[in-house]
């Protein structure tokens, strides 16, 4: 079991993380994918406290537990997105403040910097997140979206974010962008859009979530081995399609569990996506980075399934062949 | 064939009445699904000048057509969408006028109402047409949408079209929302939702199109069963899945034809469309009224495709068993 | 087209025969396969009256029609079931008589041997026909049948269907049972246990009709492979799977056409059964017969059906390769 | 793992109770679902031996077993049947009688209020069992049913199960009929007139078992969601397809084992059922009972079989999410 | 229908010209793709006789084909081929010679400039052919070839086609290639190394034939997009996978028509290629040449089937979209 | 688990046996499937040297493991094949000697018979190996094989083995040939014709790999119950197909681990293949010898691929039924 097994910290914002770390031990895994909101990172804080990074660190190494991963979706979100008023409930006051979109996603823009910063201290080599999108809402919808009209937020979105690839490069973070429904690049071309948007800087790279591809009928595999080497975080969320003739895809606006949903997202290893196949892409282009449960599963208790991730992705994982490929066991 | 078929005109907009008139007669189709945009149908026109629409009757019946459906999707998706730079490029002049947002949908929604009104006297018993949504970038987006927003949306929607609904009572018209993404109602239970939202109002139904149903991943039989009367509208255009691991079924902001893409529109006949079970349902809902192809094809030729169209869809219509239902032919 | 091309009468026992035979000739028929049921074919009165038979012939011959088979299915059905009141329907009422189960088994196998001889006289060489069973009930019931009541059963079967093949010896005249649920062999194994309960005598042989295995998951080419020399009579009829997660195979008692089934059937052409390997495996096997167009569609016109069935037919039939196998045509 | 795992103990009837007990205890089950034949649970013995039920509780305690359930198929077989010799080997000689068929069904209709009356006595919740059907024969047969054949039928079942609902009213247990083949519900649409006829009355419910539905192309999910509030048993048991082009659904009278067959069925997880999605539903639904391993499988020793099942369902139980549907976890 | 539709003229061979011509004629083609063995097209004769193409262009001409494309696969076959008894069936006497491999593969190459040189007079724009292989039996045979055997290999074809691709410079004419197993390029990736071994020059292409990459797995459309300036010529045939379990895709030597193979030829339209993608992505590639009909099929008449291929192909054929692409249609 | 589960020794060769035996006892095998190249067994050491088995026994012995098979495939190979330079890589130098192909066959033969007399040396059951193939190149290449060709291979093959056999019945060993493509038999079919050509000698039956099977679009249950007497060793091998529309069966040339190839083999339980249905069609058989690990898998570490598979196997394994067919279980 070469990587690490980590979890990303999202569904337990309601717990300090004093009180979920010991737990996250318990479960086996080996780190966290810390969220930037709750008390679980506090970017503010960590620019201002001079021993935040440290406390916290310390309060993770006690429990054996690294901290590889900071993500900050909530507040990635708002950088390229039309912000409006659902926004105000993922961001932290002083990011939304006045609620004038453009000056809020110049000060999320600004909250990504800043976490670039924390990572530094805190030593974890990526930043993951979103980045939000201008045209989301034009994706299959109507009109649909001219060719200047992409390209126009594809500039923009450059535009955006080149403080804060500047801020990785100074500080030699990695961002992870999640390639997801609502981020300007949600599939395969659209990613390879995004990477030609900001003339491939290598500070910027993907982060691998198997399952938001998985409905688009995309097969993940095919997206490693597209881009071997902007591949700088996986998370590991499994999803089951529940196609009955009268569900759809687009899940008619019905909340998670909702047994009349098209797909629903499961604990790892219990719903549709080919593990093996994925395990084996990733030795193939060489990710030796953490692998962070992002758990989300709507129809189970959310502490056994922590711990049942946790025991599926490490027999998952395995070493790869040391022999070089195709060389080996031409046998009989 | 005992429904009639019938052309949408919206793909030959180029053209002026006049001189696509003859050519649909020639490729053999029975009517046209007359679109309000270009010179093949002008509401003010109508509201203002006295003989408008009976010199256009009279047009289409020298070419032994009719004009059973008016067709106003351009305006209709203003009504409820958050309109934004894109939405000009679809609306008459007077409608966008200074392009404020909220006075524009209000335009638009009056428009419509003139639409009912013009469909009156044209002696036409439904107008087709979409309605926009101020959530669809919610859908399958980051965040969510809460249940509080989705139910205000709806309530929104039952707002506006509360007037154009009247109106299709006082002139003995129906409204048939197209289920669409992009539009309040684009799956089977978001078709749910729009009809509780109104109460079920006999004067709105929906227009059938399968080709956005199937890339969806709904059977679009179900569909047809679930809502038996109120199909008021039926419109024909095929789709072709063509999901290969890199592509997918959002499509990557690709225009049409464009081979990396995850499904394509076909002309009907010529995609993976189940027509044979399509036609069995409205024979068993009872639907009589007309087939109207909505051609689009980005691989063909559109006078051959519409010619081809036609003859596949008369080929494909039939007249329903006389005995009732299982009463027959238990034979051997 | 090598086969003659032929409708099976019984879906049109409400017409007299006098008025169904322009119409077959009309749709492009070349001939019935006639039932033995309302004014088409009486069996006694081909008995006793002398000139029944060319008579028949004579209106047939007035249409161009041939009579190459005679379907007794009704009469046929008492032979080895267990009858019970549904039978009364079924037979007419010299063979129903006191309706005690034995006798009427018995009066029912002199029919079938009385059927025998009116065949000889229409010259048709062949008679299809059912069976019924004692153990229908037994098969995936329970308790399900021990072996040694199957074998009771099979033994049951041979004993009473001696007489009728012994009739058909003497007057050069084959009986093809219609495998099909509800007979003693209705799948591919329960046939070849038919064939071995009877000795494999040569007048015995199978009608065969895809529909009634495609359900049941056989593929019927295999069927026509495994029985090369038995196969006497071949009805076409097509049937759709309407699997939706709800429905059934086994159809919950509900009537054709009832949406809530798991199948139904077709007219030819417009179901799920491979129709080009079928006439394939035809051609392999020597069938030289004709191909009987079973008519049933609860979803279709019935005079619309019996032509576009015809035509359908004629299409799909063609000439086997003159060459003999596999000798021919390896080119480049 | 929320609900107790069961052993049915059908299969190991040639063994006395005395000598299973201690088996099933060490092969991990926590209680037994307990037939009425055998010495396992003798419905006579129950109601005129005074300390009979307390020894068999005793005796199960002993080993940290339950009998939360009693079966009684065999008796239950003949109460809507239409009683023949095959019925004589599955009900005790007291029942059978002079095997006068009416005279049977009513023996064996008082047997099962005796086995309520047993099941209050035994502390069981539920009765499981079958209840025939006078109209087996007719599904899928010929002739069909006639739709006032198949109301007669549900309105005899009723007539006959009101005496037994009444007792199960009286003793405050449920009656859960297994719907499968062979009785009067055999699938969704069945089960659903099952219900009608018997006016919804609450003592009555159903035995899911998912094997059966399977093979007949349902899915079982839908089950569940179809009749959230009456499944009021579950037992486990697992089916291949092994379809072939020769095989078939029917089986042709084939024993269990014989390779021809179109299924078989299988030890719990080594077949094709969707058992994840299974448990799901049972959680969503709030079903809270017993899950019982009806272990059959003809390839497969019985007791390496019972013990892998058991360690099978433990594994596969989980418990739901204690969050409100859809409310949480919506994370990145 | 903007393409030639034409006759493959390989299985017609025991038939003079004169008498197949007229045939052709009448079956509707336009034009034919001439074999160059029977009297067929003699290459000897063209590069020795003044008139001998000019009689033959007459002789077409009289019938109104043209002659697109000259076919030598069986000469071509030894060209790369170790040589061995079965090729001297294939071979004109005086290129087999004294039947040493080397000597004949050199006298093959030069049949094949000679063919080249004879397209040349007769106004043909390609020859189609094989080139053969030294390393056939070593595609999944054992031992495996090394990745030096394998560049040996392509070096050695590339030297040998050089003198026939410089005579193809010279004349005007190019050479397809059939990817077809048995040769250098078998497949899409074989088919890549093949158009680099060569350096890519433009005299070389390929012979579509969307059957020997179906039965091999591939994706016929992703070939065509490939290798969009490839495409030199396009061969129509069918194919039908048969498997079964018992039978296989390497077809166990047996030779076709034969119901133990695990896949068939078939006449176009009748076995399982998606042709209308295929076309569509011919359109899409601008591919403008014939298309010509390969006709194979084991359970067909010949005659029957080549006028049954001819009308397929031309229904099948269409004129793509005089819109540049993505531009048009986005209606509704 | 009734069968041990022992290692084919043939990936590890680069070790001594020395060595490589206390890590396969560690990994949990039972014993090794020995190759005969490396040290592993080294067959004239065997002729030569007293001691030499013995040594090795008690070698293996002093680790718990036996040795119930020999493997000779490389020696094998040349026995029927055209032996060319590939083959002096495989043989060693003895059996090389001056390379001449008929020479090399004849002295490959004897390798094989004096493998023969050192397996009963060894106590070892079977020799487990390939035959080779004069044939293999033209199986699906052009031209194919006439009838008489391969019927001259298998008479060649017959003759070849005739020897090989004689010293097996001598020995009381067992010849079980890989049915594999490259040897004359690779598929069902193709195995029929192999028997029959050896007159279907008790000595000579098949090494059941079903990897080589999967691919070609075989069953393996259907091999396994097509030679239910015949199965005398088996080699436990998965196989993930990966096909994308690009890649193809045939594979390209390309070696193991390469992406673009249409399948890859993979670790026991890590791929496509069925192995529930294949341990029950060996114990359906009663096949009673060894399952032998075949490891092979371009994309694992391949010891840490040993220990999983074992564990793999021997989870897989079960006892079958004790009770006869069918009699048992018919339960509720």
């Amino acid at each position: 079991m070469p990587r690490p097994v980590i979890l990303y910290s999202g569904p337990w914002t309601d717990l300090p993380l004093e009180e979920l770390a010991p737990k996250v031990s318990d479960w086996g895994y080996q780190g966290l994918d810390l969220v930037c909101w709750g008390d679980h990172f506090e970017v503010q804080r960590a620019a201002s406290e001079a021993d935040y990074c440290s406390r916290k660190l310390e309060l993770l190494s006690r429990h054996d537990l690294t901290a590889a991963v900071l993500s900050n979706f909530r507040v990635g979100q708002a950088v390229c997105d039309l912000v409006d008023a659902r926004h105000q409930a993922l961001l932290p006051e002083y990011v939304w403040g006045n609620g004038e979109a453009r000056e809020v996603s110049q000060r999320a823009a600004e909250e990504i910097v800043a976490t670039v910063r924390a990572a530094q201290k805190m030593g974890a080599a990526v930043v993951a997140g979103f980045c939000g999108s201008p045209v989301w809402s034009y994706v299959n919808g109507y009109p649909g979206p001219t060719p200047a009209v992409v390209s126009a937020a594809f500039k923009d979105f450059a535009r955006r974010f080149s403080p804060i690839l500047n801020a990785c490069r100074d500080c030699g973070v990695r961002f992870a962008l999640e390639v997801h429904p609502g981020q300007i690049a949600f599939d395969l071309h659209s990613a390879e859009m995004a990477l030609d948007a900001l003339g491939g800087r290598e500070e910027f790279g993907f982060t691998f979530d198997a399952s938001h591809l998985h409905w688009q009928g995309l097969d993940p595999v095919e997206f490693l081995r597209r881009f071997p080497d902007r591949i700088y975080h996986v998370q590991i969320k499994d999803l089951a399609l529940r196609l009955n003739g009268r569900s759809s895809l687009l899940n008619s606006y019905l909340p998670y569990g909702d047994p009349r949903r098209g797909w629903e997202f499961r604990s790892p290893g219990r719903g549709g996506i080919d593990w093996e196949s994925i395990v084996r892409a990733l030795n193939e282009i060489g990710y030796d980075g953490p692998l962070a449960v992002e758990w989300s599963d709507a129809g189970m208790d959310r502490d056994f399934g922590a711990e049942d991730a946790c025991k599926f992705v490490k027999r998952l994982d395995f070493e790869p062949s040391q022999a070089s490929k195709g060389s080996a066991f031409r046998n009989t």
